[in-house]
């Protein structure tokens, strides 16, 4: 019997590696896992957590302004951006140290290293040149921000790697990009007083989100202040003589903006990781091509998370992790389940979703019913703020089953998180009918919308 | 044939009341509705609509506060509490009028008087004097703050009517009263900067609730500078010569307070209504007695709402309403359901919860599993407050259903309602199990507490 190194080698310190590392090494795996930037990955770093830190930054200028409905003058404010960043990259630093000692208490040994595959059983350790062998190996590399190096100027430009870690607030930023990246960093700049643009090639923000929420958050973004530009791109990016930036765009237009931003989509991490050499087969975007099970081209190794563009989002990756793990030193064969999956943008207003879209609906089922509320929060009766909240239910009609959930306002994604349940569980709209309200909520809409807004039958809408 | 003046008169215009009267008249009943003060009932006029007002108001200097650790400096702020008095006021007066516009635009017949029943079909207008003769009879007078009128001193006391108005915010306040409404303005008066004082003669505050809500929202209070009395009450109340009033209590304390508030309960309304007189019965508290249809002794006379003392819930009278509404005009019986409804105390941090706590759960089933956490909330991490958020799942071990959530923390209201949906479909554990996080919300806990925190056994605790 050949013997290993390690039981599993990981590559890369991400939600997924970091999973399926600490927990295989709890079990008694012998464990090695690398990690070349910070352990974390994505998500803690330069992710979802920093993000929503500079989300909740972003917020107070209303805070401060809604407050006035309310019976309170508040005296003059300021922003220092470089005590946000501070602060953010000391909490940071404390969560890394937490993922860190997880893995040190489990026992798998952590090297801060880039490592790459020799063969399909060996990784070299390019900091010291090293080579190790694995029984397992996971490979959980991630993805990183598309840098668009076709774009003419694209070196002058930022991503929100970069937005990170920017040593001064720019005035004004360009963002480009419609994907929920560039639409909740713009909701972010344009919070912290940072004159914002965002220009999209396509019709709508947010592609493949329900048609109302795309609608609804553009509005409520312009009505806030943020400029949109569709169907237009980015041809050029040069230096201003004045200082800042010039974006020249398809349709002839000449943007100014102290900073130009890129949220084109991410790429998977595979380049020059040794996976021709250790037989493991990507496809035409250079994401590895996993089968039910996480399991590559190689029988004994694994991709996890982004790097395998299957579905790109934190607690996606920890779930084929846990998978991985069952399958692998279970005995307990299990497929990751990515069906019915609940997501947030953090957008201002946020948006909150699972299930279908309304379209996506339509397209799947003979009749559904569509149960739609658009209503002023509470809060900005008195706050004076024209905002409003959208909520809607996509009900196939054949089995009153909710296959559609979707909310546009405050909290949208805690919501979202708890309807997640109910239609994983097959609830129907009887169940939410049945439900008493909470007052006063805004979620008891959701179980008050007693009569459809209208159908939708065989393609055609009908009302009542 | 007995003809009548109308088909169906409605007594009191709240919540239960209006809806019954509304949905009546939208079917072509001949409908009249009395209301001695003004349309809306406690809800709207001085419940839950201005209550909630309150703390949005009261939540502010938090918010200053917070800001400080995202990077923000916030000038001197002030509180012009008459400003709140008169926007929380116009926003009352707008709700009202949608209420009388509801009614009107159905058809019902407004008058704005005092009713009191003659006999079993007949009802006098106490303005003019004037009677009328009904086919069926719906009383919605709802519930009044308990005067307390056996305290020595309680004439100088206010209960929640009048802290909707009062002239001036008060230095100090003392409160007495352990339920929600004696915790709601608590936090209220507290986070608009009076000196604030529970009294409570319960060992705990919210009796009834789960003991980790209760535990923790009271430690959470108190560390926001709330003085919180137990085991002790109010024996006395007079004016201090140093103006403001002086509370002596049970154990010997002397308190001195601004405004002393008693929230000591809620009565139904119905003295003096001539209940006894048209042969409907009521309970040794006052409260109307109904059957599962909210038939009073009197079958073609109704009850609904706080008047009958079932449960003290807006949409609980709504839902009484519409169930009155099917049974007698749309013949189709049906009961109204008070299982499995979930609340949300407006404290700071709110309590949202539905089904059993934990302590009822160990007294119903054999066994059960706790699921427990305990975290600090994202936000937290950066503002520096010392606050915890609390998530309870309760679990029937011999069905996997979910039996009980609790939640102590920002948006637990919301959070409620929709987890009332899935207690209400008899989701169990696995549901939530299977149900993927939002990263990073709050409620993800609740989808990732996969081993319970320790089991109770007939009645003994068991860890793991």
């Amino acid at each position: 019997m050949t013997t290993y190194d390690y039981d599993l080698f990981v590559i890369g310190g991400g939600s997924g590696g970091v999973r399926a590392g600490r927990v295989a090494a709890s079990l008694g795996k012998n464990v090695g896992i690398a990690e070349e930037f910070r352990f974390g990955g994505t998500c803690v770093i330069r992710g979802c957590v920093p993000k929503k830190l500079f989300v909740y930054a972003s917020q107070y200028p209303e805070h401060f302004e809604d407050a006035e409905g309310f019976g309170w003058t508040v005296g003059e404010r300021s922003f220092d951006w470089k005590a946000l960043i501070a602060a953010k990259d000391k909490e940071i630093a404390r969560l890394e140290g937490l993922y860190r000692k997880g893995l040190e208490n489990a026992g798998a040994e952590l090297l801060d290293t880039r490592a790459e595959l020799v063969d399909a059983h060996t990784v070299r350790l390019v900091k010291t040149g090293a080579t190790v062998t694995a029984e397992r190996i996971v490979i959980a590399t991630g993805g990183s921000a598309n840098p668009h190096a076709a774009l003419p100027g694209h070196e002058l430009c930022i991503t929100s790697n970069e937005a990170f870690h920017l040593e001064e607030l720019p005035r004004s930023i360009l963002i480009a990009g419609g994907g929920y990246i560039a639409v909740e960093f713009a909701n972010i700049f344009h919070g912290l007083g940072v004159e914002t643009t965002l220009i999209y090639r396509g019709k709508e923000i947010l592609s493949r989100f329900d048609e109302d929420m795309r609608r609804g958050l553009h509005k409520a973004m312009e009505e806030k202040g943020i400029r949109i530009i569709l169907t237009d791109l980015i041809e050029e990016v040069a230096k201003a003589p004045e200082g800042g930036l010039t974006a020249r765009t398809l349709n002839g237009a000449t943007i100014h903006a102290d900073q130009v931003m890129l949220a084109l989509g991410r790429d998977p991490n595979t380049n020059g990781l040794g996976l021709e050499a250790a037989g493991v087969a990507v496809n035409e975007r250079g994401a590895i091509i996993v089968d039910d099970y996480s399991r590559t081209s190689v029988p004994h190794i694994f991709a996890l998370g982004d790097v395998t563009d299957r579905v790109q989002l934190t607690p996606v990756a920890i779930h084929e992790a846990m998978c991985f793990i069952e399958t692998e030193y279970r005995n307990n064969p299990t497929k990751p389940d990515h069906d019915l999956i609940a997501t947030a943008v953090f957008s201002q207003p946020e948006i909150g979703t699972v299930g279908l879209s309304e379209e996506e609906a339509i397209k799947r089922f003979a009749e559904i019913e569509v149960y739609r509320a658009e209503f002023r929060p509470m809060k900005a009766t008195l706050s004076g703020r024209t905002e409003k909240t959208i909520m809607k239910l996509i009900v196939n009609a054949a089995d009153r089953k909710v296959v559609g959930a979707h909310i546009l306002g405050h909290e949208a994604g805690e919501m979202a998180q708890l309807l997640g349940i109910t239609l994983k569980a097959g609830c129907t709209k009887d169940d939410f009918d049945r439900t008493m309200a909470v007052h006063p909520t805004a979620a008891e809409e959701l179980v008050t919308m007693y009569k459809p807004s209208y159908r939708v039958k065989n393609g055609e809408r009908v009302t009542g």
